[in-house]
């Protein structure tokens, strides 16, 4: 297998489900990736180790899911100089606006870049990751834009399904 | 000046004005503490050392203040065995609520005690601290039976003003 | 049966199934402990005898556990110099934002040390008496010490049973 | 004085200058009323004493004020068969929001009437117990139609100014 | 049949298995009550001919529940000087929060007196009208008495079932 | 004075100094309108009143500013057949979000179309007025046009400031 | 078929379960409209295109549903002079929360009419679209006000109903 | 000067004060940049063409700051490949939360990476765009670890001053 570009980490296996979104998305391009389970609360030392021995891997960015007071991601950000993607989980009785809050509002200084709680934020941070890379890598930055096509074909082949289920 | 019996620790120099609210409820019952700034993000390396030196030093429990995505609580209860009390503090866009969610929703396995938001919680992380090292020393379990009787008193001569001030 | 050294009190039978997580961590680490059925509304009288009488018979802290307007704990710190913990219920329309809200704000002069909401916080209610009762229990505390020990192992093994899976 | 109808408690000497607006109320209608400060968390005995003896006093509803964790109303509620009315105080880190949860969100089985956020409702508490009076005093009643009439003249009057501001 | 002392007004059919609660509790204490479908918004002259007409049938109270944007009780409330209860209603995508700040928020000068959402505040409603009936009915004050002593037992038996459970 | 075409209905004359937005926004655009003071809760019968006859005097929408638990844009919707336009205000506990809510989330049949909170939601009233006075005013269109135009004009000129401004 | 008076645009086809409500109540009264789906992100030009190309085709106003970060009204709103009513979908982590955010707080200058989240919205905007268009077509105003007098007539029905099985 | 590597859009001038917080962070690290203002609601048109031409400038990643119903970086999303970050402007009656809910819960497909509401978010968007160029400009990276150690720094010298202060 190639070398991981992307570090996918999830705070607990409950996570897990939600998380092959991203990396569904992250094989569909073709961007090798290793994902781990690793709290920031029950395996702070693994985390910590995980976090420092990515860059010297070759990983280029960090993807870290976790739910309720969602501290993996900042802890991450704070041990790496690779940008760090958060994904707020749902679930518990907040649904995940805890894991937002807990993400997004970090405080000056260490940035982590969040997407939406839950399976469209974990599709779109694979698809954010792609972004990054294809910035360095023109031939994943057109199956980007092809990718882009397919949406807006998909949308237009939904409408037309739609304007023949109402003329039938 | 005494072995300190609580670590007092803020993610910022801006948390200090209400964070005094704790040593001056600390100073008042004569325990001794030690009170440091480190960032759970700024300064990750110092806050572990912090964290896994206290019981060594003696400190039977850590109080935490942090704002916004607060972090700092649950990095520390990660790396210690001690109780960890926290205080969220108010102040950014969502005035708190970001701290409180990021610090009470801790997942099960590593407990952290929240207080209110604020300079309520900044004096209450002090009591909380006072009722726990009473369990093992009876003199400052009678001081806290008298601060609380002091309160009393005190609802007591505020309510006699109020109908002296409505009679007069 | 040893005296306990913990109380537990819940507003409602309802709150069991979910307040049973905390007596499961008590019974692990081999911690005595009573658990009462009382409510702040429905029965203050009952809750007012409890709350008085329990550093008496040697208890050394009160987890209260309570929905809604959840007044149990604040009422019983109120009655008490005992350190109280609060676990917030789910279940209402507000699904235990109000009981989080009614908990963790109180104002200065009562401290009530507030768990997350749910089953969380149940678990973690128990973990922090254990860590309070540590302070004075050496053998309690290496107790601690391995259960922290096994949740990182815990999550090693879930990962390597994932990095198995993805290898298969 | 005559024998108080209504008791007025409120639970810092802080939610004067908002309760004030019940007080003004009920002397506009010549209501009889007492009014203290006793708070549920520093001075729980005053409190439960002050519940216990309104019925005995000829007091015919209970007006309650706090804010945060506001558990002055349930609390009275608990310990009384009168009507008990609750005014949520605004101020501190949630503005209130807490005060309303732990006011309004009272389980089954103990009613606790809440009012509006801060000052309109301590107004609308004192309107409330006039209402309620009126039920056996037709002379209030009339008092209170009155009152109506003249809320209704007096946003016809403003209309009016407002009329003749755009011809002026 | 009595003539009813108390009108219970829901806006929508869909809300009957909740307010069946505070018929029940009418029922249990032996008060006369009416209770009619009648909304603000798609029928307002039979809301406002209800509201117009309950004095003169001899009714004491109004209990009015409604969900989303909650206008009945405060429409009601306009149109009468009869004390208005209000029960918020779960359900839509807010799931009551809406109809609790569309109803607890009435500004000054028109009191709606609210409870909490959902069933809890649907059985509170028909206690706190018993408790207002109550100031001029000894009969009705003693059935109240005896209801919150029940509840005390019924809390006590709880808690016995509890303590044999665990024991046996 | 043109007969209005528009009438703006407010709560409370402190809303003025919201709704004078959008008040400007029609006189830019020449549209006659009329604006009152009435209250759902305060004055009831004015109000319905001037929702009975605004179809009659010629007005063809109806724009109403209320905060807090803001009935007014429901009641006249009730009403009426025009289109019923709401402008939430902000101010209060809850700065706007009552109103919001109990303006927004009208029950299924009768429609209340909801701006912004407060200023933006008040100057935008009145475009859309403006917009749907267009359907069948070309003239009207055509200074719709123009004053979308404007608004880029205005962005590109604010643009360019800054670009001088960075340059200099 | 005739020219669509309206155009009803979704972002996906995931949103039309519930925009048939809209379709239902257009059909009822007899307004032709056209449907698609349409997405703000991933198919902008052909969003674009329709917004841009709607008032050509005879479309009066447009109403557009979509959920979570819900651009597409706010875009539309942007290419076109006519009247936009959002809808605003629930699901998700935040259930339409964030969509109704995302809509109805539209800056001032660019206005989007925002009905209730989910079905009541949808059955809310096709209203709203009847009244806007009876503007000028008193035919269709007529058949609006017998609408409003079948609610009624409904609520009356199911009040007997009500009364009926409460007698039997 | 240099061909900017970012592009900084904002919605309105009245975000500049807090977006020069941004720039300042790109101007330390020497990362050339460009800031326009356009809205993706008053100017459509201007907004698309700076997403369309931006990639064939050289720009690398594109940060987009809006307030309320914060369309614009979704916007620029869904009309180019390269990475876009979003800060939430604070201000109105939601304070910032409207900003955040309608960035970061972007739908599956369009990835918009989202920063801590005001300033926190402004000065982070920087860090975070620094970090992505990082990725391809090994001096860009040793300027980033200097900043990281310099805020630890900062943190230790605010801890001793915080020291000698209480010895003092």
């Amino acid at each position: 297998m190639a070398d991981p570009k992307v570090l996918i980490l999830m705070g607990s296996d409950s996570d897990l489900a939600i998380m092959e979104e991203t990396a569904r998305v992250l094989d569909e391009f073709g961007v090798p990736f290793a994902m781990h389970i690793s709290s920031a609360h029950r395996s702070p030392a693994k985390t910590s180790k995980l976090a420092h021995e990515a860059a010297g891997r070759g990983v280029q960015l960090i993807i870290a899911a976790a739910g309720m007071a969602a501290h993996l991601a900042g802890v991450i950000a704070a041990e790496t100089t690779l940008p760090v993607i958060a994904v707020p989980m749902p679930g518990g009785a907040l649904n995940g606006v805890d894991a937002l809050y807990a993400m997004v509002q970090m405080p000056g200084g260490i940035p982590v870049a969040t997407m939406a709680i839950g399976k469209a934020g974990a599709k779109n941070a694979g698809l954010f990751a792609v972004q990054i890379l294809s910035l360095s890598n023109p031939e994943l930055r057109d199956k980007f834009v092809s990718y882009k096509d397919k949406m807006a074909e998909e949308v237009e082949r939904k409408d037309q399904e739609l304007q023949a289920s109402r003329q039938g």
